[in-house]
C-alpha cells in the first residue's frame, strides 16, 4: 500500500496535534455533484453503483478531485447487510428504501443468519481495495455501516419510516426479540467492518441514523448497547495503525456523555449541540466531528465562512474537531456553496492549531 | 363561570401540592377516537370542524366522556394564524397542511398584517368560550398556538417540509427578514392567545413542533427569543387566578436550561429527556409536561402501566409534574390503550404526593 501522505484526519481522530483542523462531508459522493449524476445514470440504479467496485471507486473519488477534502468515504449503502440476510432491498422512486420481506415475528429473528461479509458482500471489500489502490495515500479512507437499530427500523418497517411503529412495537412489546435482533446485527456489523478494515479502510463510522426517536432508557438499551458491543468487536489496529472508530447518532446530543464511554474515538454531532459544550462535557475523552447545519449550505459564501468561523471559536484551541455538517449533504446544495464551506475550513482553522502551523 | 371542580392540573403547572399527578394527551381530541371520526364525517372536512365552535367544542368534550383527564384543551388547528394572515389554509390528503399563498420576500414579509383576533378569528374564541361553558368547571381549558418559528416553516414552506430549506435559507441569508416575520408572527400569537385567555382559556400552550430542527445557536434567537417575546405579553392573571404557559420545543431537551428562563411557567419534553435529569437541570424553575413515547401505546396494558411507572419514579416525589405523551397520540392507537394509560397515572401516581393523600 502506498504510504499516506495526508493524516491530519486520523490524527485529529486520535487527538493528536494537526497543522488545520480536518474536513469531510457526510455523502460528498452524491447527487448535488453533476458528475455523480452522470455516473448513477450510466449505472442504471443505485444498487448497480454500490455493487459495481469500479464505479463505486469512481464516485468515491469524485469530491476530491473538486475540494481539498482530508478523508474519502466508501461508497456504498447503509443497508447492505439486511439485504445480504435475503430481505431483498430496492429502491422505489420517491419513496427511499424498500425490503421485499421484513421482520416482525420471534420466527423472523431467530431465522436471521449472521452476515459472512466474504461470502455474501465481496463486491463491499472489494470496492474498498479498488478504493485504497486508486487513492493512493492521498487522503485515508473510512469504512462505514448503518448501526443495528438503525438498520433494524428498515427490517421491521419495510423502509423508511416516521414514526417506526412497528419496530417500538416489537421493542416495548418484545423486547428480548428485540435484542436478538440487534445481537445479530451487531455481530453482522463487527464482521462487515473488520472485513473493510483488512480490506483497507482506516477509520470506520457508525451510523446511527435514527438512535435519535427512542427515548432516552431505549437508547441506552437498543442502540447503544449494540453499537458498544461493534466497538468492543472491531479490530483494533492495522497495517501498523490505530484504525478510530466514529458513532454518529443523529439526534443523540443528549447522550453524549454514555456515547462517550463506549470505547469509539470519536462522536458525530447533528447541528443541534454546540459543539462548545459538547466538547466540555466529553472532549477529554473522545474526539469530535461536526457540526454545521447543512441548510447553511443554501446560503451566500459569507454566510457560509461565517458560520464555519463560529464553529472552529466555539471548538476551540487544540486537535480532536474534524470538521464536517452535521448531517448528508443534500442533493439540491450548488457544488460551489460545497467549496465555500470546505474552503473556509482551510482557510480559518490554522489559527487554531498555533503550535503546529 | 361555574367553579372549577378539579384543579389539579393548574395546580401543577404553579408546583402547587396535589393529591395526585395531572394527565392529559397532546391530540386527546382526535383520529384514535371513533366518535372523533363520527364528528369529522359529519362536518365533511378538518377545517370545518376547527371553524364550527358547537363542533369544536363536540370534539373537544369527547375524550373526557371516555377517560378521567385532567384538563381539555381546544380543539383547533396551528395554523389559524397564517390563515388569517391570508394565506389560504387548505388539505391535501396525505400531503397534510398547505397554503395556497407562501411567504419568501422581504416584501411578501413586510406585506403581512399582525392579525386581529376579535376580527378575523372569533371562531376560535366562540370555541373557547363555549367548551368553557359545557366543560361547567369539570376539569380547566388550556388553549393553544403554533411557536412563530413552527408557523413561519409552514408560510415560507408552503406546507410541511423535510429540511426546511426556504424557511432556513430566508434565516441564514436574511436574518432581519425572518426576525420581522417572526415579530409579527408573535405579536399576533400574543392577540391571539390573550383572546383565548379572556374567552375562558385558563392555561395556554405553544406548540413549537419544530425549533428542533435548529442549529442550538438559531434555536436562541429564531424560536425562543420570539416565544419569549410571546410569554412577555401575556395575560398573567384573569378571572382572579394565575394563567399559566407551557412551551413545547420537540427535540429541544438540549436547550432546558434557558428555556426555562423565558418566563414559562412549565416545559413540555418529548421522550427523548430523561424527566428526572430534567427536574434535575430546570425543575426548581418551571414545572414539567411530559413525556412518555406516543408509540408505548402501541404495547400490551402491562407494558404500558410499567412504562408510566418509570417515568414517575424518575420525576420523583412532589408537585410539579404533569403527565404526557412526548408528543400527540396517533390515529392507530387503540383507544383502550389510551386508557390504559391515563389509569396507570391515576392509580400509580398518589404514592408520590404523600402529604396530600
Amino acid at each position: 500500500m502506498a504510504e499516506l501522505k495526508n493524516d491530519r484526519f486520523l490524527r485529529a481522530l486520535l487527538r493528536q496535534p494537526v497543522d488545520r483542523t480536518p474536513v469531510w462531508m457526510m455523502r460528498q459522493a452524491g447527487r448535488y455533484l453533476p458528475e455523480y449524476r452522470a455516473s448513477r445514470a450510466r449505472a442504471g440504479d443505485f444498487m448497480a453503483l454500490c455493487s459495481n467496485p469500479e464505479l463505486a471507486c469512481e464516485v468515491t473519488l469524485q469530491p476530491l478531485e473538486r475540494y481539498p477534502l482530508d478523508a474519502a468515504i466508501l461508497f456504498s449503502d447503509i443497508l447492505t447487510i439486511p439485504d445480504a440476510m435475503g430481505l431483498g432491498l430496492y429502491f422505489e422512486t420517491g419513496e427511499g428504501p424498500c425490503f421485499r420481506k421484513t421482520v416482525r415475528s420471534a420466527a423472523d429473528v431467530e431465522a436471521l443468519e449472521v452476515v459472512n461479509t466474504a461470502e455474501q458482500l465481496s463486491y463491499v471489500t472489494d470496492a474498498v481495495a479498488t478504493i485504497r489502490r486508486e487513492l493512493n495515500g492521498r487522503v485515508p479512507l473510512i469504512g462505514f455501516s448503518g448501526s443495528p437499530w438503525t438498520l433494524a427500523t428498515y427490517m421491521v418497517e419495510g423502509g423508511s419510516s416516521r414514526d417506526f411503529r412497528r419496530t417500538k412495537q416489537m421493542l416495548y412489546n418484545q423486547p428480548e426479540v428485540m435484542e436478538l435482533l440487534l445481537t445479530k446485527l451487531a455481530d453482522s456489523v463487527i464482521d462487515y467492518l473488520n472485513a473493510q478494515i483488512r480490506a483497507g479502510a482506516q477509520a470506520v463510522q457508525i451510523f446511527d441514523t435514527w438512535g435519535g426517536a427512542l427515548s432516552a432508557a431505549a437508547y441506552q438499551r437498543f442502540s447503544l448497547a449494540p453499537m458498544k458491543r461493534i466497538v468492543d468487536g472491531l479490530i483494533k489496529e492495522h497495517d501498523g495503525r490505530k484504525v478510530p472508530a466514529i458513532l454518529f447518532t443523529k439526534g443523540g446530543g443528549q447522550w453524549l456523555e454514555t456515547m462517550a464511554e463506549s470505547g469509539a474515538d470519536c462522536l458525530g454531532l447533528d447541528w443541534t449541540t454546540d459543539i462548545g459544550q459538547a466538547r466540555g462535557r466529553v472532549g477529554h475523552r473522545v474526539a469530535l466531528q461536526g457540526n454545521m447545519d447543512p441548510a447553511v449550505l443554501y446560503s451566500d459564501p459569507a454566510r457560509i465562512r461565517e458560520e464555519v468561523a463560529t464553529i472552529l471559536a466555539s471548538y476551540g484551541e487544540g486537535s480532536g474537531h474534524i470538521f464536517n455538517l452535521g448531517h448528508g449533504i443534500t442533493p439540491e446544495v450548488d457544488p460551489a456553496s460545497a467549496g465555500a464551506f470546505i474552503n473556509a475550513v482551510v482557510e480559518l482553522s490554522p489559527q487554531y492549531h498555533p503550535s503546529n502551523s
